[in-house]
């Protein structure tokens, strides 16, 4: 990583802006804060896909409402953040803004622990021996799609968002050690018909000072910014 | 459950088998022992389903293909078990047959486990804010899918399977907590992607004397019984 950002540094020019799309965020910040990137830098994660990769799993309509998190850092240049965002918007793409570090505790939770889960569910069916594979129906199958990925992603992933993934781990292990089994899935029963919540209005924000903590401060309470205009940006805000 | 199997045994004369289709096998068959039914009784498990429940959430294609437990104990009547076995095949589903406590060992890994997966990852990244939730697709999408599901059910099915639920927790734990990730994202890949487990060999098998045992070792080995005919069976049996 610390290679391809010399790399990157090496072939292009200080008005280059440089993103990236990788699943988490962290590592690359520092890598592009080491090689010098970071005035430049605006880390970028687009949120869609599926288990497939390659051109064939190619999709038009992959990127249209999906959440494109941008990441706003104490040394991200705000005019190249809103460049970058135009571009996201311009996809379709819900842009989020986040800290590389929040980001990476979400994904950690949404997405890396799930990744790790359908792995060993299925490891704990398997060992119950091909009875159990065979019985195993809809609710084995959705609990282990992500198990069919290239499981080197889900390698990469969990290796580089380490921290965060042992903690998604450890927190999910004081939910299942609790002995109230039905307020564990009372609980989880509410937050999953009450997902995903709806869109929040949209409204129109000048672009202020302060716009760095506002914009953090709407990716925390679940908003996006819709579109960016010359003057103003379009954002859906739960206010 | 006492009370239900007392009301079945008065209500029905000593001809009648009775058969139930609950999810957990071990409480059922406890329950018709104990009011004196065993002689007749025949538990059963027709696993196929969706999150939806009521009359709207009907298909005339749920049964077809799906397996059907029936359980097979030392003191199951086997000329009923055939019986119950030919209503299931009649209406489509592969009878599958197992012990109740087999069979229960192997819906908590299958089962039981991703419901309360379901309800725990809901509920780790809900921990996490707005941000998360909003940020969550299809990896949290599928691994919390059950969650939507009425929560009373996954509730008894993990207080009556409540030792297996449990192991199967423990076994988890014990996956997520062996340093080598890589390893278990490697293990649940081969697993997931050799699943489901094709088809295995029709064959007939004729009514032998040692069926008790035959009709175990075959549900063991990954097999299901997909016919009852006057004379014998036909079986799938990955041999």
């Amino acid at each position: 990583m610390a290679n391809a950002a010399a790399t990157v540094r090496s072939v292009t020019g200080s008005a280059a802006t440089v993103t990236d799309v990788a699943s988490v965020k962290s590592p690359i910040l520092a890598a592009a804060r080491d090689a010098g990137l970071a005035g430049r830098f605006v880390g970028g994660h687009p949120m869609a896909g599926t288990e497939h990769s390659g051109f064939a799993a190619g999709d038009a309509g992959l990127l249209a409402g999906a959440a494109w998190v941008l990441c706003v850092e104490p040394d991200t240049d705000l005019d190249r953040w809103l460049g970058v965002a135009a571009l996201a918007t311009g996809l379709g793409a819900r842009v989020v803004p986040a800290t590389a570090a929040e980001h990476d505790e979400a994904v950690a939770r949404i997405s890396h622990l799930p990744h790790l889960l359908a792995a060993g569910v299925a490891t704990v069916a398997a060992a119950a021996g091909p009875l159990a594979l065979r019985l195993a129906a809809g609710s084995f199958r959705d609990a282990t799609r992500v198990a069919a990925a290239d499981p080197s992603l889900a390698t990469a992933m969990c290796a580089l968002n380490a921290d965060a993934v042992e903690t998604a781990v450890q927190a999910l292990g004081q939910q299942l050690t609790k002995p109230d089994r039905a307020a564990l899935i009372d609980a989880g029963h509410r937050i999953r018909v009450g997902w995903p919540p709806a869109p929040p209005p949209l409204v129109r924000w000048p672009l202020h000072a302060d716009l760095r903590d506002r914009l953090l401060a709407l990716g925390r309470r679940g908003g996006w910014v819709e579109a960016v205009l010359p003057d103003r940006l379009a954002v859906r805000d739960p206010g």
